[in-house]
């Protein structure tokens, strides 16, 4: 199985499924007869670059080499996984899946983007169907990991299993979506909320601005955590979900909605529409606004991996499929790694971590640092087993030095030597490195601690015999530049 | 103008429009014959003390009294907000109005948190329908600040001027409504999501726990910083808004929405729903699950005011108005207080700033010195202004003393003294208090740079002079304990 995916049909979906695929390592082949297809793609590249990279708090592999191909057929030579991004015309794509499924391996699985038709409209007709799927992404794809996988009875248990595989190595949540429907799921919702945001417009109820500051204000709020559900319950309180739910019924009966009745499209009302949209947000450009979304994105992406809930939840999951794959950063590391500096840290600099100018923030580098203890710590095996046992490390003094400036999107990593190891001490000296630029140092006492007391104890498991290892190993290093110094001290 | 609540029913949202009335230093009279209404307020309290406070960066004024009042008219007395969060039923809502405008001031504004009812519906039959306003809020009201504020022609322009100020110094976000509608915006919203959701579940296209997650990991997360049609601008992308609507258009004709056709509310589909439910999250507790949504919230809310986006802008927009009201964190000091050290932060410790134990994190000591720093720097002339004509302070070095643990919700302050402001340098001590205790230390060194040559250059503007001054001055103060220490010195 080759980590090779073509992306037939560019634009910014196209173009977002073509940057997660390369910057999750696979090579990426692309087929888009618009003679624009590269700039736009790369457009959407470079949005993915500065904002992908640091959502995750290990090293993304490699990116991927991006090929653009004249054929259908050479975009597809070898590929496992093809996706289809096509404009909405049932079709167009019908003979795109024609040419594609007499071209492509047999065993690629070809998803389709479409918000529009269902998998059996696709399948229609084919020479083999059960290679099709709808793989249906939501904007900016390099960034939400939801992909609605919608299937039938065509495709195997094996490939449907294949592509939530697939989905998930590039960092997306397969939704898996048994019984086809116009739209999905998501979809529909949207659906139902554009059309009563028309009527509102329309009627001069709200303005877009209005309508959006309703969501983002408030309910928007929620959903970016919990859905419908989940929030209905945790409102419903001590009653519990019944109790809510009857409380709701009656609401259902009352005539105060119009959404089956659709508002007539006229250019008044898309004047009326657009000219209020500029109004709320043409001080951006568009790709400005694009920025900015991807900024707020990942700072609330993250926000939500430091909880372990909901989207940041999933980004946790797929670190960890990261690590275990990569290896970047070492469980305990055997007797020939002890004799350099042990890496504690790897990985690009989040969005978050930057300032408006573009340079990472001065507190960020303590974070850096204190995910570098942290990684130590589970080296040694004061791991979050061991802490609730009810033993850890405290840091009890800090000294950085700030060398170099360090950009958003940057590669880094810590290098982490021990100077000592012996009894309850933890005394670690990182280096935050910047490709061959050293950026910063950050020498840290800790001391072992017991949770009960908050007093100073000998550490137990597996910890002593580690320390000591590393203690010892480490002891033979050439002493770095900086340790000891206090602030002000000459250089 | 008093600076009293009384807060008319209580539950999740009445007691959540105390909570935050409180926690804005609003003393708060409440009125509720429910003989659980101290309970189950004081829970809604708890959960608000924990998370509302941290969500500034400033401090909030100290809380407001809390009192419980057996008759209406002593809850109503010298108030000046008056909100009613009664149960939905009409006949109910109009009998309390009765007796609050008979009871209450005569100026006193009287919102409504109905969700079903129009103001016109509350006004009419009143002795004085001009003081009666919807105010309908969102839960958790003690976090997102939208209030959907629907008025009619029997409210005067002061009455909604009024209305407006009060709400945004309890850091809401007032929208107005002036064309009431049944629901009023957001709400609509939701009841379209809702009955389609409904089907969803009905049909068996998809379980609770598949809609939630086809939200959250998906559109949910845009929404909670762009609502419908600003998404929808950024993507319609260079082609632009009308080209985006344009495609749109054919969508709305389709007849694939059940959505006027209401499901019936059948105890087999409650049921249905409510086992889901139970599946998907009933591994936690009720206060559980609102502990993990307000940890939740706060984080993203936090990322985007380090955006300044979105809700993020208004709390930002919120704090500002607390600092210019409470001077508790100074612009530059007269000659008297210099004789001290200079307050540079006060703030409550924010719920992403502790670890999972609720204890801060090693990594937020530098974040709060990084405040301080941020803050002397704008009290000396170091403002956005000045850095905008190209001129900077870079931290070179930083010693921190990490001397106590700090809870989550804790007010903390940093006291700052500069050891050394002469030339180029910018050597400062700063202190971290959580009331009386010596929580840390940050010793750091900053060197005046020119952002254009990334190199040292003088400070121009007012900062040399204030430097001095500071510089002066506190050569007279005593030298604290833990200045040029280095990592590991004896204590």
């Amino acid at each position: 199985m080759s980590n090779i995916a073509a992306i037939i049909g560019g634009g910014v979906i196209g173009g977002g499924w073509a940057a997660r695929f390369a910057l999750m390592g696979w090579q990426v082949r692309i087929f888009d007869p618009d003679p624009e297809a590269e700039r736009k793609i790369g457009e959407v590249l470079d949005n993915a670059r500065r904002s992908l990279p640091g959502l995750s708090d290990t090293a993304l592999p490699a990116e991927g080499a991006i090929t653009f191909h004249a054929e259908l057929a050479d975009a597809v030579a070898g590929a496992s996984w093809i996706q289809e991004s096509v404009p909405e015309r049932l079709e167009l794509k019908q003979k795109v899946y024609a040419s594609l499924l007499a071209a492509a391996p047999s065993d690629a699985i070809i998803g389709s983007s479409t918000s529009g038709f269902k998998p059996s409209e696709l399948q229609e007709g084919t020479s083999n169907p059960g290679q099709i799927v709808v793989a249906h992404p939501f904007n900016p794809v390099y960034l939400l990991p939801l992909a609605e996988l919608v299937t039938t009875a065509a495709n195997s248990a094996e490939t449907i299993a294949r592509a939530q595989q697939i989905l998930r190595a590039i960092g997306m949540y397969p939704l898996h979506v048994k019984k086809e429907i116009d739209a999905h799921i998501a979809d529909r919702f949207l659906e139902a909320v554009w059309r009563e945001a028309l009527w509102l417009v329309k009627d001069g109820i709200a303005s877009t601005e209005e309508i959006d500051d309703a969501i983002r204000y408030g309910f928007g709020l929620r959903w970016a955590q919990m859905g419908l559900f989940e929030t209905y319950r945790v409102a419903g309180g001590e009653a519990g979900m019944k109790h809510f739910m009857a409380q709701f019924g009656p609401a259902l009966k009352w005539p105060w909605t119009k959404l089956m009745d659709v508002p007539e499209f006229t250019d008044e009302l898309v004047d009326l529409i657009a000219g209020q949209s500029d109004a709320q947000s043409g001080q951006y450009s568009i790709r400005e606004l694009e920025r900015i979304r991807d900024n707020n994105l990942v700072g609330m992406m993250r926000a939500l991996k430091h909880q372990d809930y909901g989207a940041g939840a999933l980004l946790n999951e797929t670190d960890k499929g990261l690590r275990d794959q990569n290896g970047t950063v070492q469980d305990f590391p055997d007797i020939d790694d002890l004799t350099k500096p042990i890496e504690t840290v790897s990985r690009a600099v989040p969005l978050d971590w930057t300032d408006y100018n573009g340079h990472m923030n001065e507190a960020k580098y303590l974070q850096a640092f204190g995910d570098a203890t942290d990684r130590f710590m589970w080296i040694v095996g004061c791991d979050a087993e061991y802490i609730a046992t009810g033993g850890s490390y405290f840091t009890a003094e800090t000294h950085i030095r700030h060398l170099d400036e360090i950009q958003a999107g940057e590669r880094i990593r810590v290098e982490t030597i021990c100077l000592n190891g012996q009894g309850k001490k933890m005394h670690l000296f990182h280096q935050l490195w910047a490709g061959d630029r050293l950026c910063a140092s950050g020498e840290h006492i800790l001391i072992h601690v017991s949770l009960e007391t908050r007093r100073p104890s000998e550490p137990t498991g597996v910890i002593p015999q580690r320390m000591a290892a590393i203690h010892d190993a480490h002891a033979a290093l050439e002493r770095p530049e900086g340790v000891g110094r206090y602030v002000g001290a000459p250089r």
